[in-house]
This record gives C-alpha cells, sequence and structure tokens, in this order.
C-alpha cells in the first residue's frame, strides 16, 4: 500500500502518477477513449468488481477527467463522459499499445491500432511540435522553473551530470 | 486490492499496465531514465520504503526492463541498468510529464523538459512514424488480429459503430 502522496510532489510526471496512474483507472479511460460512457459497458469490458468500478469512475469525476451526465429520468440513469483533461489523455494510452504490442504479445497479435482512412497499421512516435524530430532520452534535459525547490535544482543539476558523464564530454 | 491479472488479457494496453501500471514501478523508471542506476540514488530520490523498492527493482528486472549488474566486489553492489525494453518506455514518460504540465501545475511551473541543444521546452506531440501526423482518437480504429478471441472481435465492432455515430454517418 503507498503511503507518501505523489501529489505533493514537484514533478509533472509524479503528479499524473497520482492522478491516473493506477491500472483500473487506465483501463476505464482506455474504454472511454474508445467509446464507452455507460457503467454496464465499463463493467462488462474491464470484468471489475462494482464497488471498485463505482469507486474509480468517481475519482476520474472528481479529479476532472470525467463528466457525470444524467441521459434518463425513471430511473435515473448517469452515463460518463470524458472531459478535454479525459481526450488529452489518448496519446498516452497509443503508446502504451504501441509498446505493449512491441514487447508483450509474444502469443500472437490479438489487436492493431489502424488509421481510420487508410486502414494502415498506426506507428506511434513522440516528437516536438515544432521540429517534428522525436524525443529521444538523450535530447532532453530539465530546466528549474520559478518554483522549484532546491530538490528540483538539485535533480536538475544531477540529471545535467549524469547526461555529460554519459556523452563522455 | 486488485484480483483479476491483466496479464491474461488481449489487449496490448491492458498487458502494459500489468506490467508497469503501478506509481511506483513509473517512478523508478522515470529515474532510471533521468540516469539513476543505484538503490540509494532510487530511494533518496522517490522516497520509497526499502523492502517495496527492493519488490519493485526485483519485479523491473524479472519482466525485462532493467538488468541487474555487479559493479563492486567486496563488499558486493548492484546497480540497475535500463535495458532497450526500459528505454523504449520514455515517449510514455514524456508524454506523462507534459500532460500532468498541462493540467496539474496550477501552483506554478517546478520543472520543464528543455531539448539539450536549444535549450527550447519540447513540447511533445504522438505521430504516426509514417506521415507525422497527429494521432488523435477519431483517426484510430481498431482491427482484430490473427489470435484475436471472439471478445475482441466483439470490441472493434463495437468502436466502429460507436466511431460511426459520433462521426454522424
Amino acid at each position: 500500500m503507498r503511503t507518501t502522496s505523489f501529489k505533493s510532489m514537484e514533478c509533472p510526471t509524479a503528479r499524473a502518477l497520482d492522478c491516473i496512474g493506477e491500472s483500473w483507472t487506465l483501463l476505464i479511460l482506455r474504454d472511454a477513449l474508445q467509446g464507452c460512457t455507460r457503467f454496464d459497458e465499463f463493467q462488462r469490458s474491464v470484468g471489475i468488481a462494482t464497488n471498485t468500478l463505482t469507486r474509480r469512475l468517481k475519482r476520474l469525476v472528481d479529479q476532472g477527467l470525467l463528466e457525470r451526465r444524467r441521459y434518463m429520468t425513471r430511473p435515473t440513469r448517469y452515463e460518463y463522459v470524458l472531459t478535454q483533461m479525459g481526450i488529452d489523455l489518448f496519446p498516452l494510452l497509443v503508446v502504451l499499445f504501441d509498446w505493449g504490442s512491441k514487447y508483450l504479445v509474444n502469443d500472437g497479435i490479438a489487436v492493431q491500432q489502424i488509421d481510420s482512412e487508410s486502414g494502415r497499421v498506426l506507428e506511434s512516435v513522440v516528437v516536438d511540435r515544432n521540429d517534428l524530430q522525436p524525443i529521444t532520452v538523450d535530447r532532453v534535459l530539465l530546466r528549474a522553473g520559478p518554483v522549484a525547490s532546491a530538490a528540483v535544482h538539485e535533480r536538475v543539476e544531477q540529471v545535467r551530470e549524469l547526461r555529460e558523464s554519459a556523452s563522455g564530454s
């Protein structure tokens, strides 16, 4: 069981993990991004216990990734619709899918992501918006921002040193 | 506590989550990608309990993301070095960082990812390797592969229908 809160960490990656870094949560988001909106659709798809699903959906609503909307009265029924914050996780799930497809499907290909127009299998690559060049590990350095703590400054320096010693300079 | 194994699911995203979908694990990988290799470096960085860190590192070695190498004898000391499988998670962490930076830093910017050459802040976008166009949610359809079960075929069909009704065709 986790005792430290990631939320108080300064790193956006840590905060993002606090927000979505739980496997069921990411599977629910995967389903939402594939068009699921209703409780029973999520349940059927991920095979999760009712109380767990209720908790996870509530958390996603509280954190702003899903919006709960009534779509029926008598009986009252709600659906869960992605917010822009939730939709913006789509690229992450695309990259996760491709990484899983590369390393974890020794038993054969069950499913692929294809381009809806051309039918080609999509092959994701993470690039910088400005130059469209891949963002590789040796390309990235960290920079401390205005509200950085001493710990962040230290880490930024550490990464720079490790990177320099790795590149032999 | 999770009872269902994601490993037996056919979706590469589910399998990837089974492999890495735990917050500490992803923070350890973040640190490894920033150059950490030693137990105490990981511990200092993520502030994780010793036994939890030991367990997570062992799991990452067992799953092929890290390799355990002896770097000192008397006393024997090991370091943890990323494999290609681990290095290939870097784009995922870049995207996660940017999503966190977009939505979870209301208290100000503590750290940014910059280009080591130009010093520009990197802005990640996930594109298709072939046409360099962004992979957006409305662009992606699923296709069942050779080993797809009936459930996968059903899901693929479902996604297609939901997508068609969403686009109004």
